[in-house]
């Protein structure tokens, strides 16, 4: 399955090695680490096993957690906090044939904080999407045992995949949208001042609800353009 | 939910820590560990973190299976080998739901192998069902991870149970029935003697299927210590 697990800022070298291991046990296709903060490769080959050796080898390893969705598709993050701004509404069991799905011909990217915090809120509104694991009261998951869990969800849930889901914009695609939509909203003076990566959420998670294609993407980044260019000419800059 | 973990002969404290640290995520309510290779108490609580310290505090310590499950109403084997002999038919999804109408009231058991062979044979047949992870190729999970598996899987399923499943014989009632049988058996001549566990095995799975009750399992019990003593009074033994 074209899946990349995205670690951010992961503390310890052992989980490293047990996502690859969980990556070659259920079929994704890549691990990315952004800003390890201890890349000990004895300890994570170690808990890489057998199985996950070839992972290792070609972990990538960003210094951005925009770098290392730039070629993905979609990306999905995995969330234990459950804010009002975080607006997470899904369990992993619910999204996982979603991303199965969309994984048949889109690169999905499955985005895990690191073991003390989590995602930030920022990191959260770089996703598409987002879900949470339920657990019995004690809800601090190991971050490999919590990629164990939704590859194996996605894992089980591909075998159940019926119809394609449509080739989406990559991240990169989206992110150029994402900057020009950004870009004349600060024009038009539609930004607010206070909080502007929650206002940008807001409308990542709108236009995420559209599953944008590449051409679609595209289309809203020109229209955004044409629109800043006829302000600024209407302004006379 | 009444569900114990038992992992038998755990080679690395550290997956113990993770295991309790899992029972705590998913509600389980204890810990056995059979013979046991490394108890290093730092390492155990470390990996099990805030939330598992009390299942490593309260923690079972058996020298063997039979001990650790005499008190379990019925017993679940995770495997990974699927020999001919093994008979396991059922996936950790197939299973689940089974476990956790079973749960709602008996002592169900989860029974794990070491790191390196997983379960034996033998070790196998004393459970009265088993179950495997489906995986990607590389089948070789690691064991506290496959206890999340298996403890999410069973935590989901429980939100889903509507009707309550007998209360069921204990392991050591099972046991005394089973042991009663094999007596009876071979005072008829009728076990075979090159694998005996082998053929308990067939007996125990064949009886599984009924999930006797407590006072069904003293009845099987009871009639095979009377075929016994009328065999053994018409021989004039």
């Amino acid at each position: 399955m074209p899946i990349g697990v995205v670690l951010v800022e992961p503390r310890y070298p052992e989980n490293i090695g047990a996502v690859a291991r969980a990556c070659a046990n259920f079929g994704a296709e890549r691990l990315v680490v952004v800003n390890p903060q201890n890349l000990d490769w004895t300890k994570i080959r170690a808990m890489a096993t057998k199985g996950g050796q070839e992972f290792v080898d070609k972990m990538r390893i960003c210094s951005s957690l925009e770098e290392a969705l730039s070629s993905f598709n979609w990306a999905v993050a995995s969330t234990a906090r459950l804010g009002t701004h975080r607006k997470v509404y899904k369990t992993l069991r619910e999204i996982a044939p979603d991303i199965a799905a969309k994984a048949k011909n889109n690169r999905v990217a499955l985005v895990f904080g690191n073991e003390k915090w989590g995602l930030s809120n920022e990191e959260l509104f770089l996703c598409n999407d987002a879900f949470t694991i339920p657990t019995a009261g004690y809800s601090s998951l190991n971050v490999a045992q919590a990629v164990v869990l939704t590859l194996y969800e996605v894992f089980c849930a591909a075998s159940n995949v019926k119809v394609e889901k449509p080739k989406l914009a990559t991240y990169e695609e989206q992110q150029q949208m994402y900057d020009r939509i950004k870009e004349l909203c600060e024009v038009i003076g539609y930004v607010p001042h206070d909080n502007v990566p929650l206002w940008m959420s807001s409308i990542r998670r709108f236009l995420s609800k559209m599953e944008l294609t590449s051409r679609e993407a595209r289309m809203v980044q020109g229209f955004c353009r044409k629109m800043i260019d006829a302000l600024r000419r209407r302004d006379g800059v």
